[in-house]
C-alpha cells in the first residue's frame, strides 16, 4: 500500500467516519431512563445484540433476543421495563421504549457529515448559473444553463443537472444523480445516486408503421422533504405536469410513470411502479414490487401490500392485496379456499359427476 | 443567490425552455379545425383541462372532464364533435381527435432542444475514435479505444463508452449512459439517464466449490430507432448475441438478459424482466413488471398483461396475463371463480362430507 | 468521419476486442476429445449453431439443433457422443459435454482485457487515501478520504467511493458505479455498472406530522469473490450491518434492504427484491423477481421460483413459488385445481342450491 498525498475529494456519503463517546450516566440522561451499574461506562458505537461487542450499546426489547442477551459483550443496553432483569448485559439503562431511545443516541455518536461549502474547480457551470449561499458543489458536476441551486444544497461528484433545473434550500443530491431540464425540487430533498427525475415518459403513437415519439413537455416537480432512493426512476409529464408531494419517501429502484401525481406523507417502497397518469392520495403505503396500471386513483391513506397488483381504483383507508389486487381480507379468504381446493377438488368432480353429467 | 458567470455546459436535458406562441387562428389551420370564438387568442404553452390557466391551450375529448371545462380559465380549447357546445373555455377548435390536435400543436410551442455540436474538452477520447461530423461529445465523456460516433449523434454529459462500441448517426445518449465494449448502436437510437448496455450476464458454472464465471464475448446489438428507458439493463450475449429489433422502445429499469432476441416494434414497458435466450416477435407488447423466464419464444403480436409471469412459450397474436400466464380470458374466469370459491366453500365441505367421507 | 488522435481512455468494458485463433488439433487437445476431420482447420471465434459462419467454432449438444447443423459453415464443431454423427459441420471433436468444452475453448480466443496499471490524472483522491500496487484508476474517479484500493483493483470511469470505504485486491468496478461511505468489499469482487452499494436504507418514524429518517449507521460489507450486477441497490445497515457472503453472485437490479444478510454462493436473479433483516442461508436461488418481505429467514439451499412473494420463513433446501409462497408442488397443485374450476362453477353452485340453500 501506497499513500498517496491528500487534497479533499468532497465526496458526499453516508456519514462521516468520525465518532464521539457517551458514559452510562450520560446515556441514562439523553434517554430519560433509570440507570443500573456502572455510570462510567463508555461506549463510542451502537450495535446489535447478536453482535455487540465492548464499547458499544445495544439494546433489549423483547425476549426473543434474551439468550443472545445473557452472553452480550455491549457495555451498556437499553432495555424495557418487562426486560428490566434478564440476565446479561451488567450496566444498563430501563427506558419504556428502547427503539427510540437509540435514535436518541444516533447523532450523539455519529456525527453527520459536515457539508465543506464551494464548488469544486472541475465543476461545469452553464450560462446564468444561480447558486445560493455555502453551496456544495462536488467535483464533475454539470450545471446546464440556468440551474439554479439553493442555499447549503449539496450536490456530490458526477451530478448533472439540466438547463433550467432548480434545486431548493438544503436539498442533498448523492453521487451520480441526474435531473433533466424541467425538474424541480423544493427544499430539503435528498436524492440517492443514481436516480433519474425528469426523463421523458414512454409515450408513443403508432402511424406510418412507426412508434412515434410523443413530445414530453410537462415538468417532474418534487416537494419539499422528499426522500429519493438509488437509481429510482421518475419520469416528466407529457402536457401535465408529474408531481411528488411534500413529505413522501420514495425508496431504491421506483418507477413512477409520465402524469403521476402523488400526495404527502406517502411511503413508496422498493421496486414499485407506478404507470403514467395514476393519482395517489395523501399518506399512502405501498409496499415492495406494487405495481399500479395506468390512470387509476389510489385513496388517501390506502395501503397496498408488497407485490399487488392493482387494475383499478383503491378506496381510502383500505388495504389491498394480491393479482389482482382484492380487499385484504377478500384476498387471504380467496388464498385459503385455493389451497384447500387441490385436496376437494376430485371428490367434487365425482359429485358433479353424480349430478348427471349432462354438459 | 449569486449568479455565476456564464460559459456552456452542454447538458442535454429534455427540451429547452424556449417557447413561442399560437393564435387561434394558426391553431385552427394546424389542426385543420373549425374556429369558434377569438381568432387573436394567443398561447403559449399547452395545460390539462383540471390546470391551464390564462395563455395556454387545453383539450376537450371526454364528457368526464366537462364539469372542469366550465371553470377553465385556459385561452383556446380543441374540442371534439361531440363535445363541440360544452360549456366552458370560449375560444374553442373544433377538431375531429383533439389528442392528436395536441401532438401537431407542440412541437410549434416547444423548441426541441438544438444540438450544438464540438466536443467538451474535458471529453476523454481513446485511441483510434472515430467521430462523425457535427457531434456533440459533452463534459466528462470517457470513449474507449476504438470507439465510433455516427455524424450527428449527441453524448450527454458524463456518457462512458467502452473500447470498439460504436453508436450510429442521430443517436442521443443522455447523461451517465454506459455503454460497454461489444455495443453497437444503429441510428437515431435514444438511450435515458443510465441505462447500461453491454453488461455481462448472468452465468456461471458450479464446480469446486464456486461459481466459475462464464466469459461473455457475445455483443449487444440495438437496431435503428430504438429508445431505451432510464436505468434499463441489457446484457452482452454470451457466446451468441442480445439482439434488440429496429423501433421498439424499453422503458425505464428493464432488465433484458444475456442472448434475448427482440424483435421489431416491440413496447416493453418498466420493470419488464426478460431472461437469457428468450425471443420476443415483431410487435409485441410486454406491459409493466412482465417476467418471462429463460428460452422461452414470445410469438409476433403477442400481448402480456402488467405483472404476468411467463413459464412457456406464447403464440403470436394472443394476450395473456396472470401467474402463470394463461390466455387472458382464461385467467379472468380463473380468478372469478377464485373470489367466488371462499362463499362456496363450506358448503362443498358439507357436500363432499355427506359424499361419504371415503378418504 | 474524422480520426481523432490517440490518447488512452482507460476504459473497463467487457473484454478487448483482441481475438486469437485456435487450431481443430488444438481444440481437441484443449478439450480432451476425439477429432474428426481437418486437423488443420482453424477458427478465431465462437458462434451458436444458428449463426455460425466460417472462422467459428460452434458446437451441437441436442438434436433439436440437428436441423441448423446440416447447413451451419462453422468451421469446427464440438459434439457430444450421442450426436456424433449428425451430417453437418464437417471437422468436429466429440467431447463428453460441449457446453464445458466451449468454456475450455473462450480463454484461448478472447483475450481478457488487460488492466493499465496507474492513476488516471483525472482521478480525484482525498486525504489519506491508500492505493495498493498495480491498481488501476480510471478517469474522473473520485475517492473520498480515507478510502483504500487493494493491490491490482481495477476502477472504471466515474467510479465514486466514499470516505473510508475500502476496496479488496484484484476487484473490478465498472463505471458509475457508487459506494458510499461504509462499504467494504473483499478480494475479488466485480460490480457492474451503476450499481450503488451502502445507501441508506429506508427506514422512517412518524411522529409531529412527518416521517423522520432514522440515521444509519452500519455498514455494507461484501464477501470475497461476489459479483454484482448492473444498477443493483444494496443499502447499508441501520444500527447493524448490511452483509453479502463471499461467493455469491447477485444479477442486475436487485433491491438488497438494510441489515439483510446473504450467505455463501447463493444466486440472486435480475429484479429481485429482500426487505429489511431478512436472512439468506447459504447456497440459495432467488430467482428472478422474487420478492421477500422483511426479517424472514430463507434456510440454506432454498430455491425461489421466479416472481414468488415471500411472506414468511423458508425451511432449508425445500423449493418455493407463488404468490404467497407455497411448497412448489403445492403451488403447482392450487393452480392445477384454480384452473379446472371455472369449468366445475356453475355446476358446484347448482349442488349448493339443491343442498337446500339455506344460505
Amino acid at each position: 500500500m501506497t499513500s498517496v498525498l491528500p487534497h479533499s475529494a468532497g465526496v458526499s456519503g453516508g456519514g462521516s467516519p468520525e465518532r464521539r463517546s457517551l458514559t452510562a450516566r450520560r446515556i441514562a440522561e439523553l434517554t430519560g431512563g433509570e440507570l443500573r451499574g456502572d455510570p462510567e461506562a463508555t461506549v463510542d458505537a451502537v450495535a446489535p445484540v447478536e453482535r455487540a461487542r465492548a464499547g458499544t450499546v445495544t439494546f433489549l426489547a423483547s425476549a426473543r433476543y434474551a439468550p443472545q442477551f445473557s452472553t452480550c459483550e455491549a457495555s451498556v443496553a437499553l432495555v424495557s421495563p418487562d426486560l428490566a432483569d434478564t440476565p446479561g448485559v451488567a450496566t444498563r439503562v430501563v427506558v419504556r421504549n428502547p427503539h427510540e431511545g437509540m435514535l436518541v443516541l444516533l447523532p450523539h455518536l455519529y456525527a453527520t457529515r459536515r457539508a465543506t461549502p464551494g464548488v469544486d474547480p472541475t465543476a461545469r457551470l452553464g450560462r446564468g448559473v444561480r447558486l445560493g449561499a455555502d453551496v456544495e458543489i462536488g467535483p464533475y458536476v454539470v450545471l446546464g444553463d440556468g440551474a439554479v441551486v439553493g442555499d447549503r444544497a449539496s450536490l456530490g461528484a458526477h451530478v448533472v443537472v439540466g438547463a433550467g433545473a432548480t434545486i431548493g434550500a438544503d436539498c442533498v443530491l448523492h453521487p451520480h444523480v441526474t435531473l433533466y431540464s424541467g425538474t424541480a425540487l423544493g427544499a430539503r430533498v435528498i436524492v440517492h445516486s443514481g436516480a433519474r427525475l425528469g426523463s421523458d415518459g414512454f409515450g408513443y403513437v403508432f402511424g406510418d408503421g412507426a412508434h412515434r415519439k410523443i413530445p414530453h413537455v410537462g415538468r417532474c416537480l418534487v416537494g419539499d422533504d422528499v426522500e429519493i432512493g438509488a437509481n429510482t426512476t421518475i419520469d416528466r409529464g407529457s402536457i401535465d405536469d408529474t408531481v411528488i408531494g411534500p413529505g413522501t419517501k420514495i425508496d431504491n429502484l421506483v418507477q413512477v410513470g409520465h402524469n403521476v401525481r402523488i400526495g404527502r406523507l406517502c411511503l413508496v417502497m422498493a421496486q414499485v411502479g407506478i404507470a403514467g397518469s395514476v393519482r395517489v392520495g395523501d399518506g399512502c403505503v405501498l409496499a415492495g414490487q406494487v405495481g399500479v396500471s395506468g390512470h387509476h386513483v389510489i385513496g388517501d391513506g390506502a395501503r397496498l401490500a408488497a407485490q399487488a397488483g392493482v387494475f383499478g381504483d383503491i378506496p381510502a383507508g383500505e388495504t389491498w392485496s394480491g393479482y389482482p389486487a382484492r380487499p385484504h381480507r377478500e384476498a387471504l379468504r380467496a388464498q385459503a379456499a385455493l389451497f384447500k381446493l387441490p385436496g376437494m377438488i376430485r371428490r367434487l368432480e365425482r359429485l358433479i359427476a353424480g349430478d348427471g353429467g349432462s354438459e
